[in-house]
């Protein structure tokens, strides 16, 4: 259960009363989420998901909040905030910084197929392009200097063999030619959870915490490497071609992004890898059971080194 | 079966093409509608309702546009307009001004119960308030002067009890103290079929197309005459108190309010009555199917006149 910061109902009632959206019915906490808390609250007018903001960084969350409405405004399936009766989307509760965004139907889907995984690609790739010209920037907190310095945090952690894999893997990022492939704001951390479904609809995106600039097809590898490969459906290969083409039928790759495919799936097998690493070896105060094996994502590197993965 | 301007998948793809919702998979027209040509359209990312507007004037529909916006960015449950590439949410199609919206789940209700209307009236409640500094204006075009023409026009239509009936309410109307209730932004048209529900819940209000300044209380009345009276739920009473304790929960009504709740009640049977003896007798092409008794209004209106519903 992840709720850091307790609520209560006159709290939120307070809180609710700068939006405009009724009366408090009742409210839960949702214990999924290791970064902020978050309530699934119900009011005479609507359903939404109140987050109090952790560990974000406050001065990020204007960010995060505008590509979550420019979603929204683009008619995408994506978890829309809600405005308080002053105009801002952001508020505050219990000396956090808070928001209220309305709360899609349906849930996290373990196993996709391939009709899921087409509406994910189709979306991402409108995703992409809704954010193309996007006003505001934000530099990635999770690229290549932080891995660098994820891996020097994690070094004596690892086995020689591990350590090699990592310096090897590295410096063959380092000298990849990220800055030259089309770029925007990507979502960056579209795993599974992330997207919830009513039945085989996508209803929406959610957790755009770590939506940064970066490579877009880096963002297709950070999805492909979850929703088929570590998913591990039967007919592991159709869900794939399903979530290639459909990403393509928005936004075809330039010839640039097919050549850094395999090193895409690489990048983002890397970064899950080390944060995996740190949140295993260095784990915050009542993390601990929800480290997830860091191993899942080395094999996955080990894999991606040696084998291609067809476009 | 009301598509008035027919629409082929070539026009629609290169419509749907100004705006970043992905490629079309399927789309139908809707029957439902005498105002305007509606489809439902499935594309890979969402699905949508696209409205080709055939009589709402064209100068309105930044207006009623504007509405839904806001009430979307206020977290109620309501069709939200989608944005072009370029911004703009007004688009034209085979020369007709377009619109796309997010489609809503779920369906109208025909008998709505306690718990359906609870959600009607908070959320209308919570409506008013959303609207309460919009800064845009409009005259509703179903005021009292319209009445009177209305009136005028169809005289000859009527037996001689129904004219004087009609003639004592007009003046009635005309009488009251309209100026100095509180007011501001109003549905105006929110009938059963203008609100939809998944199962219980009420995933939205659609239909926003006769918005415009008007008392909130005459808004109230509207619902209460098509909800609770004509829908005819045998705990009748219970309903009724479900919604106006909802919407008062929102916001309660003041004394003026109470004072002309009866006299709204009456003006808004008066105007159904008179907009249904207008398609009655002098029905537009194409719409015989759609005209409805006007007698359910003119009797709600002689109810009204001789019995008081308790607020």
């Amino acid at each position: 259960m992840s709720v850091f910061t307790p609520v209560t109902a006159e709290q939120l009632s307070n809180f609710l009363a700068q939006y405009r959206v009724g009366e408090l019915i009742e409210y839960s906490g949702i214990a999924e989420g290791i970064e902020n808390t978050n309530f699934f609250v119900r009011t005479t007018t609507n359903r939404f998901v109140l987050t109090l903001f952790e560990r974000t960084p406050e001065k990020d969350l204007p960010y995060f909040l505008a590509v979550m409405e420019r979603l929204a405004d683009a008619g995408l399936p994506s978890a829309a905030p809600v405005h308080r009766r002053d105009g801002a989307v952001l508020g505050q509760l219990n000396n956090r910084p808070a928001s209220l965004v309305a709360r899609l139907s349906g849930g996290g889907v373990v196993v996709p197929n391939a009709l899921q995984v087409a509406q994910l690609g189709a979306v991402m790739g409108q995703m992409h392009l809704a954010l193309a010209e996007f006003e505001h920037t934000r530099v990635s907190d999770r690229g290549l200097d932080w891995m660098a310095q994820a891996g020097a945090q994690v070094a004596d952690k690892l086995t020689a063999q591990e350590a090699q894999l990592l310096e090897s893997e590295l410096a063959a990022q380092k000298a990849a030619p990220w800055d030259s492939l089309p770029h925007g704001v990507i979502h960056s951390d579209l795993f599974r959870d992330n997207a919830l479904f009513d039945e085989e609809r996508l209803t929406g995106l959610i957790d755009f915490y770590y939506a940064c600039d970066g490579a877009w097809v880096y963002d297709l590898a950070v999805s492909f490497n979850d929703w088929v490969l570590n998913a591990g459906h039967p007919a592991n290969g159709a869900v794939a071609a399903s979530l290639l083409q459909s990403y393509q039928q928005s936004r075809p790759l330039v010839v640039a992004e097919r050549e850094m495919w395999s090193m895409a799936l690489r990048r983002a097998a890397l970064r899950f890898w080390l944060s995996r690493l740190q949140d295993w070896h260095f784990p915050r105060d009542g993390e601990l059971t929800y480290r997830k094996d860091p191993g899942d994502f080395e094999r996955l590197l080990v894999w991606h080194r040696e084998h291609e993965v067809p476009l």
